[in-house]
């Protein structure tokens, strides 16, 4: 296995830091490595958003879901999909009353164009991850960025055509901490040949077979197995509720409408 | 600069393959590698299709643009954003009647679990790429594979929650095959500090500077700058619109029904 592969299997999740900042030299390469990422078209539709401000970290554990250690990250970086600057771009360069003359229609970003940008992001995203691990920066992805999008598009002054799809919590592993490595499900419930296959209810469980491990009978949802408590422990969570709101109250303004 | 480092930096998107098999062994450690990927609460919410057939591969080189050089890419690996696997384990544990019995509702998945399963699908296919780029496959994503959302369900057998939201061509690099790497926007332009900022003019045209050197000036859009051509070409293009449309008939899927 050479080092870049070690690099990749090595990671884990990091919740804990080290209590002192990143080096600038070491936080220059990670973005570096993140904006040498590939992007569709080389338009980099997306911006990172670099948060030290302890106000904003504070602002944001509370706002992705109550998680105190998000506040304890020395650096956050928030991944953004953003087609705002190129629409600022075309409408700086009369692209509307060019598109009006040529019989084009000058039209906002649409669902497509966000996802695009959501492609950028993350792509960057990882190898800001991978780039960071082999430094010694540890990193922690939290996904509960897409909840509460009115409240982080005023905390972090967002435009309409920019959405923070992800957000990494950086910090330097602390020295001899244990790495716990999360085991996936098998490859071949991950990985299929040539085609799309529905899973049988035998294949399922075997799928599941290691996570059911964790299942405790008593529990408070009155759930008989895994599957019972997984659901419901999601769909009662206030969180899981607050991101599919969230989410399509942000859809809302990627409508393609003509300007 | 570590070995890490250096391969994000070498990367370049490869559409021209040596005419060999990708090895089993380097296939496995792509595969992985993607597998060991960070993933929303363990959950693995994606699904890779490895693809060698050559009729699929065709079928794929003109579903996605036309590009005749993903037919001749030794594997196509196309990732995608799935929930149904974890929504068929829970319909095959009683969820539902739990779900009933308890008071909560048995839902579709819906937009946000879209996205969070796109981000799972995203970091996994980086993942692929960068282990690819270290044993020298190279690889070139396409986002085409957002359009033709019916014609790709039905190629690829894919039930209603499961979304090709990346595609990866991969072949090793040919021997003495000069790289060109492309060059991003200036890092002022994508890192922001603390809050998001709104490019003035004169930014966007620092920005642009470099694309704009690009700029035709007899060309058949009757575009006066490089931004009204760019619009030209994209919003004229069918591949956009395509993809428009077929990313809105896919989302329709996605819309949290109780069932």
């Amino acid at each position: 296995m050479n080092a870049v592969l070690e690099t990749i299997h090595n990671r884990v999740s990091l919740r804990k830091y080290a209590d002192r900042p990143i080096s600038e030299t070491h936080m220059n390469l990670i973005l570096d490595a993140a904006i040498a990422a590939p992007t569709a078209g080389n338009q980099c539709l997306y911006t990172i958003l670099m948060i030290k401000d302890p106000k904003t970290k504070e602002a944001l554990s509370e706002s992705c879901d109550f998680q105190p250690f998000i506040a304890r990250a020395p650096v956050i970086l928030i991944f953004a999909a953003d087609q705002q600057k190129w629409f600022d771009y075309f409408s700086s360069k009369g692209v509307k009353a060019f598109a009006k003359h040529s019989g084009l229609s000058f039209e906002a970003p649409q669902e497509s164009d966000l996802l695009l940008a959501c492609e950028d992001a993350l792509i960057a995203a990882q190898n800001a991850v991978i780039a960071a691990e082999s430094l010694g920066v540890g990193s922690c992805y939290i996904g509960d960025i897409l909840e509460n999008y009115e409240f982080h598009k005023e905390l972090l002054g967002l435009e309409d055509w920019v959405f923070p799809v992800c957000m990494l919590c950086l910090g330097y592993h602390e020295e001899n901490a244990v790495r716990v490595q999360q085991k996936r499900f098998d490859r071949e419930f991950i990985v299929f040949e040539e085609k799309y296959r529905k899973l049988t209810n035998e294949e399922l469980d075997r799928m599941f077979e290691d996570k059911e491990k964790g299942f405790v009978e008593k529990n408070h949802y009155g759930a008989e197995n895994f599957a019972q408590m997984f659901y419901a422990r999601k769909t009662d969570a206030a969180f899981s509720k607050e991101m599919a709101r969230s989410v399509r109250v942000a859809l809302k303004k990627w409508d393609g409408r003509r300007l």
